[in-house]
């Protein structure tokens, strides 16, 4: 089987290759990672056909839609902070590469899976505590509204039976190794991640913010789920709220100190931002996961469990 | 004050244009109404400045958004029925130049009302009896997912302070004069219209299939409110219930058979046609519009007074 993973040299892509490589129970074995990044996917396995370019060129994603792609994973996105600073450039890569990768799957002669990853952020305006899946979408950025019309079009687009979509929406992943990135959410990973290296951090928000969370493990293991899920169940309601854990920054730090000790702890100090603080108010702390946990998907267990995954896979 | 009409030729463009051209309390007098379709607008006023062309070809759109454009009506759409035929096309028109309209607006220097007519069709899947505004859009059509898609650049480029938006969902418009259109719901008008010039006529829904329905006269009187709107009253949520009246098809006939008399009512026959009743079963009966009625936007009064409407301006 011949899988196409849009964004598979980032962290999450490169994850999930890592794990799809590895044969999980439910999928045909994989003869075949096509990885659509701007750079080489980083697994190295005879079996990651790496293709280098942009989504945004047409012609790129002529080349990648193989004819014997049963599966393709669409996680390649700008991001929230890129996709407010730049908002032609986040219309272009979340909206127009999306729709061109629909039709370039349109013309497969199979109907392929078509995993799309969203997000909390389609969710804005005033949102209860627990956010239901049957809520109006009153998305407050450029990121969560060019999502949000991507997930019309990928619900759509299994409508008619051009693709058999599952559109999985995200908790905020955490913790995320390496560099900061232009999410605004970016700190979450950081005010764990910085201190365990011994650099200093700052929180943006206030301590008490909730924000819905995912560790790296989880979420790989629900993009799995994903593709093979038998999408009948979803009685044509392609979108799902993702299971999560609701966290403050304050149980963050609280974990921080438990398992990475005082010190760590100490180099993370309080600094609000504004505009980051603003845009997760108006993002939904949690999620009613109900129906995807009734199909399958998995939540954290706690969020000392989350640290301990980080600690464990990345500190020395 | 100039006004741009997309759709001006045609049935409600008119209609609206006319509306304007009268001078209605609120609005500064309007000194040109470009008018923006495929063929000339009807009414005969030097004020009505006629463009025809098409929005799908950009340059188009780079001519009518002239710089002195303080309103927008965007009405220009291809129809439900058409749309499902006809899926490129629809795309095209409902979502492309939908976009290529806003762009351009997003490069006048003063950001211009944008009136949008949207639709009760982009709700869909299992919906209560009266719909609120506050519902997760589940369109069940190409037409109801692009103009649902529309809506969500409407208020996308009102947050950025593009454009100041006001989307109208509007009810289905009966009775429409004329000949049967694209719409799917094309048959609520034909039976009416077409017994009362002593045409045979088909009604393809069940006689108890609750339909959301305005008169010409209300829709056209809610548009010109729509410019008068103060906006900062809609709270950011710019997508608006407009309110209707809940009919059957039972209920417009035995009106019909009251106005126009039982060999009229006599003239329309059930058979149905499970395409069209499998989209009206998809589509909201009542809609909740209390949010619109405190704003000011009206409903008909009572079905006589819809077919009443009709006979008075169209049966000689």
């Amino acid at each position: 089987m011949t899988i196409l993973v849009t964004g598979a040299a980032g962290f999450l892509g490169a994850r999930l290759v890592k794990a799809l490589l590895a044969g999980p129970s439910g999928l045909p074995p994989v003869s075949r990672i096509i990885s659509a990044d701007i750079r080489a996917c980083p697994i190295a396995d005879p079996r990651v056909d790496n293709r280098v370019g942009t989504l945004v060129d047409p012609a790129f994603i002529g080349t990648i839609v193989e004819p014997d792609v049963r599966i393709v994973y669409h996680l390649a996105a700008v991001l929230s902070g890129q996709a407010e600073a730049e908002f032609d450039t986040g219309l272009q890569v979340n909206l127009d590469a999306t729709r061109a990768l629909l039709e370039a799957c349109r013309s497969l002669e199979t109907a392929p899976r078509f995993v799309f990853s969203s997000t909390v952020a389609v969710f804005g305006g005033d949102l209860p505590a627990v956010v239901p899946e049957d809520i109006a979408l009153h998305p407050q950025t450029s990121y969560g509204t060019e999502k949000a019309i991507a997930e019309l079009l990928v619900s759509e687009y299994s409508r008619r039976g051009f693709v058999d979509g599952v559109i999985c929406r995200l908790a905020t992943i955490t913790v995320r190794p390496g560099k900061p990135n232009s999410a605004l959410s970016s700190f979450v990973s950081g005010i764990i991640r910085e201190p365990l290296a011994g650099v200093d951090s700052v929180c943006p928000v206030p301590l008490d913010t909730p924000i819905w969370v995912s560790s790296p493990a989880v979420v790989t293991q629900n993009l799995v789920h994903a593709a093979r899920l038998r999408t009948p169940a979803l009685q044509g309601r392609r979108a799902l709220n993702l299971p999560g854990l609701l966290v403050t920054p304050a149980q963050l730090l609280d974990s921080l100190e438990r398992l990475g000790g005082a010190a760590a702890r100490a180099r993370v100090r309080s600094e609000n931002d504004e505009r980051i603080s603003r845009a997760m108010r108006q993002w939904p702390g949690a999620l009613d996961a109900s129906r995807a946990l009734g199909l399958g998907f998995v939540a954290d267990d706690d969020v000392d469990s989350i640290v301990r995954q980080y600690i464990s896979e990345n500190v020395a």
